[in-house]
């Protein structure tokens, strides 16, 4: 029982220090590290950026010669392979680490169980499966993403309690509360990408950017626009801050491509008349990215749900009665016939948010693969 | 601290005692009263229905002569009046209790302070204002009805994650799991009436009556039928086990109204083209309705709604995507203009309900005077 | 699982109206009854005192001719014979009770069961084991002595941080707070007898009666005065609140305990030269005696657990240091001479009592039978 | 209200990584710094060791040249002087930390404020007191030993239920559980010092050593030893993995102190002929000893209470009595003649821990100073 604590202790603190750095170390995932001798802590390190040091390295550089015969606790599987930096297998094993005690191992099926294997082959005792669940919940969009090839879809909505997201003349500023809006913007800070649809571009012009009070990492902005509606005018392009990218149609006007390209604007040509979710979500996937964050508008919403790409919707609530037969729910589509057709789901977090109310939902039965 | 202790022990007793009767005493609120003499508990008593014994009533009987020099606590100001029962203030005096605590005064302004005094005047000790709140709260209809001399309205809606009532098609069975449904059926036991449009006994010809695994009262069903357009066979007219209001306009078919009579229906005829919320509430106000439940359909919600005589809103929420543009939400009318001249709520309450949610939310500003 | 909710609902009904009455109903337990019908309770009852009636009687009173076809719930199996009041069974068969839910049955094996067996036979339902563990919990004493014949024996002592009863000088007042004190008043009013040695009676001269703010009843007095050493000024003898038991040796002297028989002191000579505590006890539970609340001091303590007999410990520790050798502990006898001869327990409660713990500690392994 | 999150989010990542070296830098206090750039975290650094780098250092050396602008979180001060290592003040303005948010000033009255002087004259916001009193609790021995000059004082001892610390032959293995007593060398693992009077090493010649399962830190050895009689067969003297200091009056043999310190054992002779505690207090505090935990025995106990320099008492009580009045207590003195005069304390946790009870108490009043 000791045993267990010892180990979760130490974990937890590296899951704590991991914690911290969700959404600035994408493509990677976040890892903490920490390294213990004879009951002292000797070392403790953080993965912050893609490019930069992974956390066993830092955690060794601190604990220096000290690390020989020490226990190191990582979040996860240590990498087995030379890429922007040496392998973190072989820095343990020069350091002379006894035993590694680790969250889960690496999902992507390229290199999971190489860096135990490594470990093992060299003489380090190794343990898994300390805190898995947390550790692989931490980096859900990167498991997911390594599992499916296809990035972790989130999808938001703001409505009032009957379900309107905007008046029937239009408006939607504000539907829900700051402390709500920057809940939204954390979530945005998190996420690698965001996307709306044209319609959204033009009726709103969002700047679509992260706005925390300490700042934050603005996601890539992607555009859906079947036909190259764009203005150029729109904040998305004028707004040089983060990436944009537009999502086009096969048929797209090459010309309009061109324009936006000279502004600094990628444009993708799907090889489709109309937007398919599931290539969609493979180009993206190529473009290194892990999770999407899709704010609408209603159509984005509905297409998204029907291809079954939606891992999560966050419905964020709040305590008004907007009124108005036309005003729009956020999804809609032709409908179920029957009540026992419709879309399956289970909630699965419901807090308070201000005076609002955060409900997130997940589909079941129809997971996509 | 002790004394305390003492007076909130016993009171939160006679509370319980009360809290189980919900639903049953109408147009009387729940009451429960113990007797204590010198540490033990010598009569317990609750009120079980209007034109029985009062609760202090029962308490003193169990007590008999023992009562002489005991402690009474009582949830609610003893009555003061001959009604069906002589006052229990008289009961009180003649057994000799020496010490009357009251959670709180009767809110009924003809009789508030009356019974107090009179003990009082006899020499009983009294003190007031024991889990004054919690009583209050216990019999919030009650305390209503007495200040504003209409029902409490409670408006209920079973909806989807997207704000949907009913498929395109019309079909509704069923967007809520057994448990909110059962919920529901506790709800119409706890209350003394049950409304509907009359667009809802056409299209769903409900029984309107309280179905719960063990038994229950069923309230009385109001109809909102400007033109008397309720068919014959409709289950609330052939369904004898409660009784059945119809509400129609001054212009309704006289002939229809003495068929309704014949069969046992009563129809209330208002002295206006079309039903006025604040009207009807005074009728019903004089049908001894304290409190109303609304279960819809959309137009009938939104007409509550626009009065500002709700006061408060359940809505059960299901985990499920309906979709479908016309698929009505549970509110429309004409619909605000902007965000910020939506009707504005608070969210009081939100508990999970097997796999759907319940929502409390009650409206600020414009509460039903 | 919505039946589960109606069962435990009423029941813990009837039980917290049992448990107000602890203390007050010996050698009867304590009981609570309430009777619903169609989910309307319609009678609530528990039973007072031993001689008055019962709690299924008081609830059948309030409900008259509505028992009919209705469930009762009652926290103990209804009596089958005739004492001071005719048999309950008998009663819930003539108002035609449809079905019964008992907590748990009898424990007196001459008639456990046959009370369930009797409503069976006249076609009542019966349903028992609802909310069983609490409820034999609420009556611990009266179903340990239906089971051993002995009453069940709780030892309380009240110490400092460094387990003394008193100073050096035997200055003892007072070692714990007031809240601590009170609550040993709670537990006296509780308890059938309260037992003290002579040595107590001699040095502290305590009048042993429950003393709180709003009454109690205080416990049968019972002295270990082998010798008959008791002198008549003592307060226990002067004080005719409660009775007074004198317990001694078969030596003791006859004149002295003439005198105190005249002084209305009941005497009981043992046939022994001291004082067995499983004799003492035998004697005890002829006395109707089904709890015994021993309060010191450091000599009976000692006796009692070195018997076998004691059920449990009730330990008030005071934040404090007394000091000095001499002063005594709660337990002494000659000692084990190994950690592991001595007396082993087990911690059930531990809280805070004011600025005092209160821990409780059972026996494990050596439990009286 | 979002600005309270931020700070405190990353204030309590470095309370956690402070927290996970208690026991391990002393005579340095636990410290713990992150860097937060733009919502991003882009360092983290906890101090390992005196003598090696601090906290803020590490967490700088992680951000190199990005730290330009950031936010740092650091649970004290900043140090301002040469000492072992350069000051961290002036590596924070160097490395053009815009913001530093601090925990608690440092208690040390010759450099409290200092650091964060030189932070704002260089520019550099500050703001402080963020998780204040968590932060100083953490390092309470710190805060305490910089207030008062001396060491603080934890009185440790495990004892039966009725107060026993061993049986009247002696034996006390083992009065409390294996949970406790891990506990117990937890303790020992945060503490600078373990002290013993000579008799404990006589009668049971403990290693005082911590062992835990996966290591710790063991604390210097103290022997109180007036006349030096301590064996040179004894564990403290034989086992030489930690330091073992022997206390003893002005009158001690000379020769014996040789003997011992040829073994390398430390000999502290103080100038008085009893060992007077707030002297031997101040000794101590010069060996750097900052927190001292003391085992007992019983007069040693009672040395150290009566002399008021006790912090508190940390009792493991265990389920068993152990009888015999020949076995001590663990504090004894000549004893308070009234319980008035008792020595006042406060219990400040109370736990269970395994099948035992940890109680914590704290002298009120009476703190040393
Ligand atoms: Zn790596
Ligand atoms: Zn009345
Ligand atoms: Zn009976
Ligand atoms: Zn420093």
């Amino acid at each position: 029982m000791e045993e267990v604590s010892y180990k979760e202790k130490y974990m937890k603190l590296a899951l704590d220090l991991a914690r911290q750095t969700l959404g600035q170390t994408s493509p990677n995932p976040s890892v903490g590290a920490v390294i213990v001798k004879e009951g002292r802590l000797i070392g403790a390190g953080v993965h912050v950026k893609a490019g930069e040091a992974h956390a066993e390295v830092n955690a060794l550089k601190q604990a220096g010669s000290d690390a020989k015969g020490a226990d190191m606790f990582v979040t996860l599987e240590p990498c087995s392979h030379y890429g922007k930096t040496p392998p973190c297998s072989k820095a343990i094993i020069e350091h002379g680490i006894k035993k590694v005690y680790i969250a889960t191992l690496d999902p992507n099926p390229n290199v999971s169980g190489r860096g135990v294997q490594w470990l093992k082959q060299e003489g380090v005792e190794v343990e898994t499966g300390i805190c898995e669940q947390e550790a692989q919940k931490l980096n859900e969009p990167f498991f997911h993403f390594m599992k499916t090839g296809k990035p972790f879809v989130t999808l938001k909505t703001a409505v009032s309690m009957d379900g309107k997201m905007a008046t029937h003349t239009g408006d939607s500023k504000w539907i829900t509360s700051e402390t709500a809006r920057l809940d939204v913007h954390e979530l945005r800070h998190r996420h690698d990408a965001i996307l709306v649809g044209i319609d959204t571009i033009i009726q709103d012009n969002p700047r679509l950017t992260t706005r925390l009070p300490h700042g934050g990492i603005s996601p890539i902005r992607i555009v859906l626009d079947t036909h190259l509606r764009i203005p150029l005018h729109a904040n998305v392009i004028q707004d040089l801050s983060t990436e944009t990218i537009v999502i086009c149609s096969k048929e797209a006007d090459a010309e309009k491509e061109l324009t936006l390209q000279a502004r600094g604007v990628a444009v993708i040509r799907l090889n489709t008349d109309r937007i398919d979710i599931s290539e969609l979500l493979t180009v993206l996937a190529k473009q290194n990215i892990l999770s999407l964050f899709v704010e609408g508008g209603a159509k984005i919403h509905t297409s998204f749900i029907e291809s079954g790409y939606v891992n999560q919707i966050i419905m964020y609530m709040a305590p008004k009665l907007v009124g108005g037969s036309d005003a729009r729910p956020f999804f809609s589509g032709k409908g179920a016939e029957k009540i026992v057709e419709s879309l399956p789901f289970e909630f699965v977090e419901v807090k308070s948010l201000g005076q609002d109310l955060k409900i997130v939902a997940r589909p079941i039965r129809k997971e996509a693969t």
